[in-house]
């Protein structure tokens, strides 16, 4: 019991500094009259998303909740679902609601320079951060020391609970901002000739509350997932091969691993400062800097343990795939690099050829990522056995805190660049939260690579404890049933983003047509005599985010459980066979094609080949379009997408071994 | 030996008739003289890349000739491989050589109406499809007689002969006919407004030639190729399971299917008509022919020789799995089909949106085929275990003939309502070609979708003969060393394609530029008074695509030969088995958003949604320059890849159960 004294302790650390760094962060000054307006505006709508999102979550959950109670230890297993379900979402709406008083805190000091505006962002982002390991951790070991001592299959239940809440917030958060963005887009920009986050342009407020919504809860939502089943996964693997949760240090470890990652994490934050304008360097000090503690800290205690130092080999392995992973996505699709270049300079032959340079590059990005990967496995698969799959997915996940501070520093510098311009700021206020936003989407695009490195590790160590839980020794991929059930599962992260991207599309349709329609029946409007009917742009994105998502949703809850039932459990360890790799490379083609055509499209607007307004520019536009559902909706929903399939697995594996139609 | 008499006659039966229809073809009025000059530059420039890409592919054979000395049965698999090989050149030489002269005797024939053409360019067409069966059946037959009757390993020789030539084959050409057409339209259509195959574009001779070398050549050895490694792949599994090629007949069944596929395909030629302008039904009747004379002949066969019905069943589910694969395709992709108008009423939105909602469709075309893909494979499983996979390959490939017979028609149509266009042939002339060129684009997307299915499927048989040929009894997921090759596999698909969208995209800008110059430099162009520079965009076509074959062809190849060397057979069995349905899946998704965005481009053209020259029309152009490279270069390109990396793995088995670096 007291080996969880610990981890609970660190779990409360976390949760004491994230309501620190909250109150410093409300503390701040909120600007003028005009900019509370605006962020009062942003506020509402991303609270009001948020509680009708709650809704439609609340009842699939209580539905999954009551069928549950039917499962063997039923009762015991809703309280861990609920228990990660409100973790999930606990995290999210704290982070969130801290994020939308940030941004307007942060447009407001860039009066006093780029210094202070970064520190009150990342201090404001690490809320999110703080608060997914705190939640994550207290939860897990309260469930631990109070609940599940005997069952430790039960904490999947927790594992369950974030991933529903992941899916929805991933998938319902993607499609809302960018069915604003790229609505907002394509008339503001293209038809009426407005620059970006112009406070004339009806969808402008939407647009802000998709950053909130889609890259602050969607993405803390995500990561917060992986770093419960990724610690759920580590211990029923353990658990399998007979370490009991009372009696050895061992079965606590990866919890410990994770508990570093706390400290690791809270020591990172005094690298992480911007000097000059290096965004990249910033972030790399950070993670750097908190991977190099971790490591230190983690041999440390292995050794201390007097545990196997294969143990520490595993940690290290997820430790440094997850700095490769950084390295790979700014490589690619870093602003100015190569590949980045290469894609502008496609667009000067016009919309087409530079969708097909962006395409090009996002397919190539998958080889390093897919080779770092099996190699992570590799090494702590042989160091470790495949409990060291589980501690490596445990050692990249104890970045958490980190990762997820870095990310929700994008959405606050992307909304406080948004209310200095519509509060109409000075130039150099402005100059400063341009620089602000460009950093926030580098890291966007780079914390994107881990979460998406993550899932899929994560996956694979779900896929390890599916295994151990449906009582399957080995998968063989010469058994027919397993071929369908890989065949299946390589098509589910296609037929799964097809209706996101669909989604998108409709939803910006229909905010291009209230724009258009706004623009024509509110007179005055575009001389800035109007205002524009925010609101209803809001309600718009908001509506047809939650209804695009069932049919997704509903795709990736049945799947498995019908592919159980119907096949068996060979077929559906077949399926995760198929999904996680196919996943995997799909949502990096996806995600980096969209970040790079992005890139290339600011590089344009940096005033090469061309510059604004040239027919480049126009192309590199569409490429832009093109690549924002890619990346921000499609491509990261695959990362709830399969550990929310793995975790049903493995819930439901009595329910596989005790029928199966085959 | 006397089982392979009849499957040597039924090849011979196959050429002799394909020589027939090479001379009815020729047979046939060539027109007059500026047609007959402007089809001598097309076929000029086919057989001179055609030529040229013999050079390249020669080199490569005669290193891997040598190397494969060294193998044990070096000397005879060495003969198998050249033989594969030379039959695979053969057919493409053979099919492209009439369909160039078939083109021009279609636009000529035109005149007499509809009828007569369609007749003309289905006899020209046939000459590819009959050509490839009979060379494959003879090769085959004469091999097995007077060569590996007692070591049946050594026929892998021949259909990695087969996948040489079709990996060169298929990437060049895809590379080849999309640089052409991209840049043909990028500056024809959209800067000099010219319409499409306009005389003065300079680059409007490759664009013909690309359709050859691309959609006819490099089409004929990908089928060709499915159709070999599917036989082999067969023959290689009875013979693990201990069937004797002299004892029984059993082990002649896959050669007697195809045998069977070669009658069944010329009854077939009398159903493929046209009546009114439903060419979806011409396709229809075609296929629907071929498998119901397929069908009732394989089980008359079967039972005439006391063989399990079982067998049986496996074949039919091959043919179904034919048919239901056109039906999705046409499905989704067809003129005037829901999602083709759905992306069209994108294209209202811009360029963006248009390929968004291309992108979702195609992603969304992956779901029904991986399930009845699925369904086959289990189908046949049961029934004959394993080696019922491979015969239910051998029945899909069955229907080659008639598959590649209606494939080539595209090309020759295609080039002869180009050729009609440049020659000013009258009105009602072009609008009979024009009615079969709409035709030949419906039957190259269905074909693409059988060479899609056949491809995965007959790696599927390839991969059981792999396990078996290196003597593993299963492939376990479980096994970290089997998940590395999972990865690695599942990212090939990926990185692949990538390197073939990039080569579309600098070549298709080069062929820009060099019209741009043409445009500039040669007075009187545009003004119809002189003549441009064919053979100088011909040049930059050819060289162009044969330089960007190099990289993507050795990761082709190297990369199962390290993984085998270095990690060992299992990493390889997990490579294939991550390969096969990752590569299945984006070649479905690249080929069928292609073919909507093609599609909804046309169907906008027909006069909806505004129609020629508006917005909608100029947003659907770019999609359907995004999606020419995604269907015609990378998509089809994937199928040549996984049966070389299926086929080596098998060749080199030897090697890597002795030597494994691990």
């Amino acid at each position: 019991m007291e080996f969880y004294y610990y981890t609970l302790l660190a779990g409360v650390i976390a949760i004491i500094y994230a309501l620190f760094a909250a109150y410093i962060t409300l503390k701040k000054d909120e600007g003028n009259k005009k900019m509370q307006e605006i962020a009062n505006a942003i506020k509402a709508g991303s609270k009001a998303y948020l509680n009708r999102q709650l809704k439609t979550i609340a009842i699939f959950a209580v539905i999954l909740a009551i069928l549950f109670l039917f499962l063997p230890d039923g009762y015991e297993i809703t309280i861990a679902f609920l228990t990660g379900a409100i973790a999930s979402y606990l995290t999210a709406y704290l982070g969130m609601n801290v994020a939308v008083r940030a941004n307007v805190r942060t447009a407001k000091i860039a009066e006093k320079g780029t210094n202070a505006a970064f520190k009150t962002a990342i201090i404001g982002g690490s809320v999110t951060g703080f608060a997914a390991v705190g939640f994550g951790l207290i939860g897990l070991s309260l469930l631990i020391m109070y609940l599940t001592i005997s069952k430790v299959e039960i904490l999947i239940g927790f594992g369950f609970g974030a991933s529903l809440v992941s899916l929805f917030a991933r998938v319902g958060g993607g499609i809302y901002t960018k069915a604003a963005d790229v609505g907002a887009d394509l008339v503001g920009k293209t038809e009426l000739n407005l620059p970006e986050d112009d406070p004339r342009n009806p969808a402008v407020i939407a647009d802000n509350v998709g950053d909130n919504v889609g890259d602050c809860a969607g993405m803390s939502a995500d990561v917060f997932e992986s770093y419960a089943v990724t610690l759920v996964a580590a211990l029923l693997i353990a658990y399998a091969y007979g370490i009991s949760p009372t009696s050895t240090i061992n079965f606590a470890y990866p919890l410990y691993v994770a508990a570093i990652g706390v400290i690791s994490s809270l020591l990172a934050l005094l690298f992480i400062n911007v000097k000059g304008e290096n965004a990249t360097l910033a972030i790399y000090k950070g993670i750097g800097s908190a991977v190099i503690i971790a490591a230190v800290l983690d041999f440390t205690l292995t050794w201390y343990l007097s545990l196997p130092l294969a143990y520490f080999y595993s940690v290290l392995s997820g430790l440094i795939l997850a700095i490769l992973l950084f390295w790979i996505t700014d490589y690619y699709t870093g602003s100015g690099k190569k590949a980045v270049v290469k894609v502008a300079d496609a667009a000067k032959g016009g919309g087409g050829t530079d969708v097909i340079m962006g395409l090009a590059v996002g397919l190539r990005t998958t080889w390093f990522p897919a080779v770092i990967i099996a190699i992570a496995i590799f090494v702590s698969y042989i160091s470790a056995g495949l409990y060291g799959i589980g501690i490596a997915a445990a050692g990249m996940l104890s970045l958490t805190a980190t990762i997820l501070t870095i990310d929700s520093f994008g959405p606050i510098t992307d909304n406080a660049g948004g209310i200095a311009e519509m509060a109409g700021l000075q130039e150099d206020v402005r100059k400063v939260t341009d620089k602000l936003d460009a950093i926030g989407n580098t890291t966007k695009a780079t914390t994107k690579g881990f979460a998406i490195g993550g899932a899929a590790l994560s996956a694979t160590a779900l896929f390890v404890a599916f295994a151990q839980a449906v009582g399957l020794s080995s998968i063989d991929a010469l058994n027919s049933i397993v071929t369908i059930g890989i065949f299946i599962g390589a098509m589910m992260p296609f037929i799964f983003s097809s209706f996101l991207m669909e989604a998108v599309g409709k939803a910006a349709n229909l905010m291009v047509e209230e724009v258009r329609r706004q623009v024509k029946t509110i007179k005055g409007l575009l001389q800035g005599k109007a205002k524009p009917d925010y609101a209803r742009a809001v309600d718009i994105a908001t509506v047809n985010a939650l209804k695009s998502l069932v049919i997704p949703e509903l795709i990736a809850i049945l799947t498995p459980i019908a592919v159980g039932l119907i096949l068996g459990r060979e077929a559906l360890g077949g399926l995760l066979v198929g999904m996680i790799p196919s996943s995997f490379m799909l949502a990096l083609f996806m995600a980096n094609s969209g970040a790079t055509m992005d890139n290339a499209k600011k590089y344009i607007e940096a005033g090469n080949f061309g510059g604004k307004g040239s027919d480049a520019h126009k192309a590199a536009v569409i490429g832009d379009t093109v690549g924002d559902p890619l990346k921000d909706t499609a491509g990261p929903a695959l990362n709830s997408m399969i550990k929310v399939v793995s975790t049903i697995s493995i819930l439901l594996a009595p329910l596989f071994i005790a029928y199966t139609l085959l």
